[in-house]
């Protein structure tokens, strides 16, 4: 696992890998810099069998601020007024959030604080999502002349169209609570108790067998964009593999005869 | 109508096709021969001009417990491990769950107990479902292995991916109330008044003409599919064909005459 | 800007275009004046400068009755029993919805009374939409023997199909607060509160640059067609046109420098 100090990683017993947003005085921001960190953690992640589960938390008030934007401004000094240099940052920054979606291993964000922008892109991205109350969210590009396009290609696989429109076009802040309203959260908890509720999910999860999490995952944002039919040939076959797999043998075996299950990878 | 021991069929004066599942001992597992009877009823359904709406209920405390997992334990005995046995039951379950989707009167699921798995799916599946607030819902697949992929593509045409990706990964169980807020169920009652709430809703749409409520849940989920400028010149194309049917003479003409509608086929 | 007796225009100094259904005697029906006029004050507020964001509200009682079943009926006597003047009619009813999805102005739906059909479709169709607690919304086709097979292709658009369901096989009114629950408007106000919530949401998207909110409009609704990957590859694109368009320069520049932004069309 590589070590960064803007993005903290602890593995724990029970394979949860705690990555941890750690750039306090940028607050979080997506900078080149935290985009590599990001994108090589999940690629570790997904090949690492020791990894059972992801949860990406954050030091400090902010979650994460989205892109950084002084950087971002530094790139208009080049010849083309940063042209190349803005799609590079955004084809980093679409990689790191398919990086999530295709990351074998479910990942939970853990939200505190406030998380705008990229950074609420983030928490759509991940599979699941835990706030503490004192969490904010918010697509605020139109403030400042650059909407959220690409945050909102994430909102909008989370959220109605009607509430996906109203944060991107007032740029309003929405409360943890309204969040978990409206799909872009599971729950929300105090903020004491954020971080036993996150990995008390996790944990949970952690103890399935990692063939059939990330059979399942991948093959839940698959059949997400087909057709009906399309959806049910595809997820029939998947059944059909997942029922000659091992792990499948073994899982039903014991739950006839009523005993824990013997994952191969535990 | 076929009938069937395990899939009790009434057919009321209202055109109310009472499907309800009897298989108590098995929680209602969707057996092979359960699957048949179900495939049969639908198809059926569909072609009895007598039937103008299906209820789907159940017999026993489990609304549906899925698969039958010492049937498809059975099925490993064969030389190729089970894998044409298992793509055989997994087609003949799509079949039926596109089935329901397919059939031209609408269905509705009457839900008092636990519906797990393809239970659970076969309640995504259907257009309506009013639940008692003792009914549970859960895809709980990855707990033995075998993540709930067909399942899956029910629920996510459902709910929100966050509430999908919650009920998967972790297999919990989701009350009544909680399926009802995240559209899962389209509401909850106390288990007396269900039979009469899930009736009286029935009662309502059968009085509908059935030309009608064919033409419009078919366009329904074939516009669903589509982009936006598609589903618009499909849809306009239905209405046009809709208005010049007998039944829209007569409804929009009794409207305009503030009489009560004869229908065609009633 | 045209003008016309069913439908009022007024332009206020923020560029807040205000639409005011106004055939009372109607319900506000979607008459072929009432397309014609909603069509042309769509496609002007689209090409005028002035004009920043559209709210579109309704004199009377009802907010819109959808088609004018009178109109339609009268269009039997064809010889083709109205054949081709039903495709006419479809024809210009969905150029309407689809010009409201694709004018690059937001639009906000501001709804005191009853939007039934079409109407419905035409609250579904706005970006935004904020609704008294008196409005009641419906898609009641099914009473007359008409399916509301084009309102749903918007309905279905903004709410989970088990609702949309609802709504279109039972013909039921929905209550303002259910509205909101289900995700048709975005929030319910009382009914002396509803013009000043509108105004005042307006106010602060009209407050923003043009060229961003025109910006992200057009991809929002283009994006959420597309696959996870086509949608991030498109929106990367339009981040980058974005970001070198002078309004993200001066938005992102006054931002770093804690000064208000100058917008090039303000």
């Amino acid at each position: 696992m590589t070590t960064s100090d803007i993005l903290l990683t602890n593995l724990d017993e029970n394979g949860i890998l705690r990555l941890t947003l750690n750039d306090v005085a940028r607050r979080n921001a997506l900078s080149q810099a935290m985009l590599a960190a990001l994108g090589a953690a999940f690629a570790d992640a997904g090949a690492d069998p020791l990894v059972r589960i992801v949860v990406l938390a954050a030091n400090g008030p902010a979650f994460c601020a989205g892109h950084d934007l002084k950087e971002m401004t530094a790139g208009r000094r080049h010849a083309d007024g940063g042209k190349v240099y803005f799609a590079h940052v955004m084809a980093m920054c679409a990689g790191v959030m398919q990086g999530i979606v295709n990351c074998p291993k479910p990942v939970i964000a853990e939200v505190t604080g406030v998380a705008t922008a990229a950074g609420c892109q983030l928490v759509a991205s991940c599979d699941l999502a835990i706030a503490a109350d004192t969490a904010q969210f918010s697509t605020p590009g139109v403030h400042i002349g650059l909407f959220c396009s690409t945050p909102m290609v994430a909102l909008s696989r989370n959220v109605a169209d009607k509430h996906a429109m109203e944060m991107l076009l007032t740029g309003d802040m929405t409360s943890a609570v309204r969040a978990a309203e409206i799909g872009l959260v599971n729950r929300v908890v105090v903020p004491e108790a954020l971080q036993e509720a996150t990995m008390e999910m996790a944990r949970k999860i952690a103890s399935k067998s990692s063939m059939t999490l990330a059979t399942g995952k991948r093959a839940y944002y698959a059949q997400r964009e087909m057709t009906l039919p399309d959806a049910y040939d595809y997820a029939s076959g998947v059944m059909v593999d997942n029922m000659l797999a091992q792990d499948a043998k073994e899982g039903i075996g014991a739950f006839i005869e009523k005993r824990p299950p013997q994952w191969q990878d535990a």
